[in-house]
């Protein structure tokens, strides 16, 4: 899946292409966080007080800022695109909230995740929640491209998921299975959050491809920076635990890098930490050494800028545009953010 | 939500009229079936392991039965209601999965629950991927009416299910609260699965309507039938435990008519068992005492039976048909059934 580095003549990229493109669509994300508040409501009253702790935390809200940019390249916004960004917020929460089941981890977004502080069976069926009122949304804007494109998504997201879980705690896994999994458990709703505007206006299939590749490879190179920050990230700041991927014996592309030069002292300790799951006290700071001595998270981030270049190169059919160029600084961005 | 008994003459109860309906519809049912193994394949091995798992160890199919019958009733069945009534049993199996986890039961028909044979986050996981599964067979019937009308049953299923939890381990629940849960919970779905067809041959708002209603209240009648035999089923031939609810703390009708009449000794045993979940030895057989001596049994059969009655009643719009004297019959013998 990866490809070698192009040369990128080290592209101008702002300090917060985010920010930039939040500032172009800025009324309508407002928009957007009205209809993600209104439509958490429920006569249940369990479901807006789980779903908003974990929504109103704030995350980047990059899936929904991805929908309206890429919708506004394609045509100019309606409403029916906000419901679009809603829906995939809302599909991204609810895999965050059955993920956090899945993963045990203890903090998401610097609070203590949803699973523990309102039970694993409230997380399960808010998630639900969730998932199904970003159908309805789907279903209200009244578009079967749309429809097609959001459920074949949903399908692959949870393929990913599963085969992640399949290949935790096992050094039986390559780099091209890595790729499999961020490619479905990422990429695949990047994707679909970039072509939804565009599927949803019709808009020619040039244009409609152009921005799914784009998101697919944003998706990529935002999740290798992410198994990075993983790692080396400032964990207080992001709100989240440091080595959350080693501590669940999660090989994800560092390691990978690491493996390929490992001695045996050195594969011995991945075998008895990742595949055993046999973990002492200074292992984590082991782990790191060894990943820094083999320039493994270089290289990783060498992989998300190739990424982040095809991401680029997808937009080239596309006319010139301000979100165009905040699209491009955008993905050399994500390979390469410290957040 | 209930009404008075209604006067039924005794209807001649068929043995089986789930049999007679499965007569009904053999062939549509048999490449259900066959759709529905299509439906569960994905590269990710694992997927179609865990689903088939929960899946063929075959419940009664009562749910896609009744989309083929009800479909049957307002026009000639097409290929398109075998994709609703495969995807009305994806969504009850997903539910299962995820309740199989929010409910920590240790057996589901019979077997061992897949969560614990798979683990918790495969059960999580399996089940997003059969939501999403039924999703994609909705939006390939390219029906918007089908879509809008099953998408707002799982939102208002989800709902149920977080209604339940927040209603479990306490004795401050009412009737109403309890009818809310299983009318949401467990109509919803089947007033979904009698409309769908309806909905997709886009059929009279009358027979729509009629079968809705059909599907509801023959929802009500069987969660209550299946309150009773959580208490007195022959677990073995069902293959569930006895006294899950009991153990989960869940208040259903049998307890609700119970504490109508309860004194202070027996309020107090509810209030240790239920609210602060201290279970003894001997309790369940002392509920099933209290339940017996009070005629919890018989009232909530009673209840279910009214249900049916509004059932059949539904139906009275539509015009003579074998299907529809079987639904009717499948009414009472769901409000009665002993497994």
């Amino acid at each position: 899946m990866s490809s070698p580095l192009k040369q990128h003549d080290s592209p101008s990229v702002s300090a917060h292409p985010l920010q930039d493109l939040h500032d172009q669509v800025a009324g309508d994300m407002a928009a957007v966080n009205d209809m993600i508040i209104t439509r958490l409501q429920s006569k249940v009253e369990e479901i807006p007080k789980v779903a908003s702790y974990l929504i109103d935390s704030g995350g980047k809200r990059i899936r929904p800022l991805l929908t309206l940019g890429a919708a506004a390249l394609a045509h100019p916004l309606t409403p029916a695109v906000h419901m679009l960004a809603c829906a995939v917020e809302f599909i991204h929460s609810a895999t965050l909230l059955h993920d956090d089941v899945v993963d045990e981890s203890d903090t998401r977004r610097g609070k203590r995740s949803a699973h523990l502080v309102f039970g694993n069976e409230t997380a399960v069926l808010v998630g639900d929640f969730l998932f199904s009122r970003a159908f309805e949304l789907m279903v209200d804007t009244k578009s079967l491209p749309v429809l097609g494109l959001l459920s074949r998504a949903s399908c692959i997201i949870s393929e990913g998921e599963v085969l992640q879980l399949a290949n935790t705690g096992t050094l039986d896994v390559h780099m091209d299975d890595y790729m499999r999994v961020i490619t479905s458990k990422t990429a695949a709703l990047f994707a679909a959050a970039a072509a939804a505007g565009p599927a949803l206006y019709e808009s020619d299939q040039t244009v409609q491809d152009a921005l799914y590749q784009y998101g697919h490879h944003l998706g990529i190179a935002f999740q290798m920076a992410d198994d990075v920050l993983d790692y080396v990230g400032q964990h207080q700041e992001m709100g989240k635990q440091a080595g959350n991927d080693f501590y669940e014996g999660k090989v994800t592309a560092p390691i990978l890098f690491a493996l390929q030069y490992a001695g045996e002292t050195e594969r011995a300790f991945w075998h008895k930490t990742i595949a055993q799951h046999d973990i002492g006290a200074d292992d984590f700071e082991k782990a790191l050494s060894y990943l820094h001595q083999h320039d493994a998270f270089s290289k990783t981030h060498h992989m998300a800028l190739s990424h982040a270049q095809m991401a680029k190169d997808a937009l080239a059919p596309l006319p010139d545009h301000p979100i165009k160029s905040i699209f491009e600084e955008l993905a050399f961005f994500a390979a390469q953010r410290d957040r």
